[in-house]
């Protein structure tokens, strides 16, 4: 631990977050911009020391100030080597050395985490698990992923690839997964999980005003929380069924972890109660008694904020290079 | 550390199994004896403390020079506490102090730890986990359970019941489970659910041959592999089936974790290929690739000295009393 700053850099498909946090999670300095990923490596790697830069002229100290800077990517990224292996939402990435690349710009020590791990690590340190030392975080979004938090450290496991909690499996005559398997979590609770449902009650005529809503536009969860509002009874159903197989997920995760926090965050926490009570009603009735007992389940606290806040505490945190 | 030898005892619900092993895994004096549960914790503890001494005995070397004793019990248990707080196959055993009292029997210091942690951690100092640091081990039988290897060390939890990894739900509309749920992992791949499998295909006139084996006895996975082994389609189906349940829990714990060794064992091995082999198909083909890549699959190695090999060797690695 340095007791300085440390720049934090979320890279995501659309967007580049960056933050200058102290070891408190104050933020002191802030920039964001378009990733405009479609442009190729070279494009976005331009654009996120632009951003670091410019976050850090926002705070005031110079680079050689920080401790260092800590970049969350999606997945898969090596952590270890600070490579950006393959990754889907960032056309031509593949084995991309971008924390030598940022280490060698800045001048300050680098490094990368995947970014549901990085969020994860910064609800650990400033955010909705704060206090606890064995966390379970789940980011329910496009996809469901997640971080675990063991000890007060990242589990990485063997590869590096530890957490995929959103492919266990719960239904294996579920629909097909993107990982090629079928009735993993993400396939049944996900955003597009929600959304394919909603289309195949358009498709059945079971909702008239998803139907409509559908013939603008291709369905999203929050067109199918509109019509739940609404007052379909169709919509509504789709929402609950998706949170009930997130309970269903989490039930596993408590069962197997017994952690002290189980974090939800991500996008699809706007779906409010209707998608979150049916998830947390069984997983406070359903796992072993002493677990729930045990247990602090919540939702994330720092918004889109996590990714960078926690890349930078892993740079405060960790010894590097 | 100690470099001394150290006891560790097995107290299950049918047997008092009892080692005198070295820190290399030697074993120098070994007891066996009924536990006789029946007749209550009192006479349990007596027999258990006689084991110890009959075992010390064939062993060599006074009490005084033994790093300790640990003692794996079912659970319910408290392992910080040293407590068997509840323990469905003892009866009467509510709270039992139960290593105050061997360490007050013995004059050594004495440490408890739940069966499925212990074997998992005599696995992975002395059997098929050896030179990995992070173990996920399932144990297969009456029931399904399991331990957890994180860094070199038994995962224990928020409330010391990790590891769980019978109560994932791979089946929202599966059979009841014991824990109160339905559709866990114990209760489509478990003997007794192999049992209610093959009796349920009695029922239907589906197997002459299991109807004729279960004519003289209640069916037991060894009978429904006997049918198996004579040709009967019908068992062969019902094991295979179990083993296909077991894969996919499998493929979430493996996503979850990404082990350096995922360790199977317990009474159902007996099964083999039939049971194992579904299971090892999806567990090798249906997780992330890296993760497969970089996992070891393996059976136990220490049969029924796991658990007292483990607790031994707990003693010999944990700073204890």
């Amino acid at each position: 631990m340095s007791g300085r700053p440390a720049v934090g850099v979320d890279l995501g498909g659309t967007k580049i977050h960056t933050v200058v946090a102290t070891p408190e999670g104050e933020v002191l300095g802030e920039d964001r911009r378009p990733t405009d990923a479609a442009e190729g490596p070279d494009a976005v790697l331009g654009r996120l020391i632009a951003s670091i830069r410019r976050a850090l002229a926002s705070a005031g100290p110079p680079s050689g100030e920080i401790a260092g800077a800590g970049i969350s990517s999606p997945g898969p990224c090596d952590p270890r080597r600070g490579v950006v292996t393959n990754a889907p939402n960032l056309p031509g990435w593949h084995e991309i050395p971008i924390a030598r690349i940022v280490s060698e710009q800045l001048g300050v020590p680098a490094l990368l985490e995947n970014d549901a791990n990085a969020a994860c690590y910064g609800e650990f340190r400033f955010g909705a698990g704060r206090g606890h030392q064995h966390i379970v975080y789940v980011t329910l979004g496009t996809g469901i992923g997640g971080g675990i938090i063991i000890d007060g450290k990242i589990y990485e496991g063997a590869s590096g690839a530890a957490g995929e909690v959103g492919h266990i499996i719960i239904d294996q005559d579920g629909p097909p997964c993107n990982c090629g398997g079928r009735g993993c979590l993400e396939a049944l609770a996900s955003g597009p999980a929600i959304a394919r449902a909603a289309q195949a009650a358009v498709e059945a005529g079971r909702s008239p005003a998803l139907a409509q809503l559908a013939a603008g536009a291709s369905l999203t969860p929050e067109l199918v929380l509109q019509a739940a509002e609404a007052g379909d009874a169709t919509a509504r159903e789709v929402i609950e069924r998706a949170g009930y197989q997130l309970g269903l997920g989490l039930v596993g995760l408590l069962n197997v972890f017994d952690p002290q926090a189980l974090i939800l965050g991500g996008g699809l926490l706007g779906l409010g109660d209707l998608y979150l009570e049916p998830a947390l009603r069984l997983a406070r009735e359903r796992p072993f008694a002493q677990i729930v007992a045990d247990v602090t389940i919540v939702t994330a606290t720092l918004g889109e904020r996590a990714g960078a806040l926690g890349a930078a505490a892993l740079v405060m945190d960790r010894p590097i290079l």
